[in-house]
């Protein structure tokens, strides 16, 4: 793999999204479609759509014979055994709430799964970056490298998930438990949290009826900075669903010890 | 009163706060002292106690005859009827976890309430200010004026709190009842939310447990955006307590109706 023109060409998609995305960002006249239609609340904005269109236009240009998997716009097949993942703006609905904890996912993925990431968030300025021998960020501070914050005991250990619901009543069961154990349990953070493993300030996300596209991108940042991310049972995570993303093994193992059980 | 001076003496202060802080956020060995000694998580940070100290020092010397209240050194008595109310760090969870969600909250108060507030966002650079014939915001996009996006009815709610517990389970079980009629409820931001009430992004900010310092900035800067904040009584808020704050009538009275009746 020619790893210097795959971080060129994801570092421009993200370009290119942040492009499109920003000027409908904080927009008073904000749209807000309902993907289900059935009273659920799935926004899709125009910032989605146009920054999936975006990114896709320089794949077209760069690497056409790499296949597609984006949440707006599909599966577009590819002849290379690669995959782009992307969600343009993860996190809709703290982006329709003006909330910067937003962010763009892109990754590079073969049969396997993930082997490069890249988390963007264009408002504050901040790029993570993971895979292919790089674990790094920028933002307003400047450049860092990315590493987890290694093994610590459940008790000293930051829990983030998106909302307390999770996707299913015994799922968020599940989740308050473990939430019992913590020092510390925090919502909200959408795609923002996994980057905040990376840079090794939290210990555990733990969510539900993810995507693929949704964790792609957040399991190679967080395996290139040393973390895990599983499902809840402990398998390879890059279906989606369940799952579990930690700083190190011991609140990873502590973890699936109290979600492995959920049927 | 000198609103220039008032307005540029904030800005100082919060100048001084973001140099005192920014060097420990996101920092590897970021302390945390229990300020409760009783097992509750109410961490204090070397950050919360520089930046009120670097406040206060710019108030030594620009506005002696100035009150102080501040959630690290307590009160500073004044002769000018005048008082800052002000909390270094608000969210100090937030900035434990790495999340850009917390703000420096600066507010000039008389015997009345908040008359002038600041909230600052030091590692995305953005910071929000109202009163005195002010109500305008600065960020990544450049200056903004503020302005609370107006009435609009319960079901087409934004409404955030920053963790479902509240402060009590009673506080927890009558949020829960709103938060059945909204559009969309969210968790996690701290001062931050009350921002995104006062630019336009969100409709209620529905808290309980405050101190006054974590108020009289929000109080200000929403009020002067067009937006409402009160108790769960519909009485003044700045006494801290349960705290309701609206961007409009409609949804601080349909709010009102739901947790007045909290014991």
């Amino acid at each position: 793999m020619d790893t210097d023109e795959i971080r060129a060409t994801a570092h421009r998609m993200a370009d290119a999204a942040r492009a499109a995305i920003l000027p409908h960002f904080r927009h008073a006249a904000l749209g807000a479609d309902n993907k289900h239609g059935d009273g659920g609340f799935d926004p899709v904005t125009e910032a989605d759509r146009a920054a999936e269109r975006a990114m896709r236009a320089v794949l077209a240009e760069r690497r056409p014979g790499d296949g597609i998997l984006g949440e707006e716009y599909g599966t577009t097949k590819g002849e290379s055994g690669l995959t782009w993942v992307i969600d343009p703006v993860d996190g809709t609905r703290a982006f329709l709430s003006g909330a910067p904890t937003w962010g763009v996912l892109i990754a590079l993925s073969d049969a396997s799964g993930p082997v490069y990431g890249l988390i963007d968030q264009p408002y504050i300025g901040e790029r993570f970056e993971g895979g292919l021998g790089h674990a790094a960020m920028t933002g307003p501070l400047g450049a860092r490298p990315l590493a987890t914050r290694g093994d610590r005991p459940l008790s000293e250990t930051i829990l983030f998930t998106t909302f307390p619901e999770l996707d299913t009543p015994v799922e968020a069961a599940a989740f308050a438990g473990l939430a019992r154990q913590v020092r510390l349990t925090r919502y909200g953070l959408d795609c923002y949290a996994y980057a905040l493993v990376a840079a090794g300030q939290i210990d555990l996300v733990v969510e539900a009826g993810l995507a693929p596209y949704d964790i792609h991108a957040p399991i190679a940042v967080i395996e290139a900075a040393g973390g895990i991310v599983t499902d809840w049972q402990g398998a390879p995570a890059h279906a989606g669903g369940r799952v579990i993303a930690a700083a190190g093994r011991a609140q990873h193992a502590a973890a699936l010890e109290l979600l492995s059980c959920v049927p």
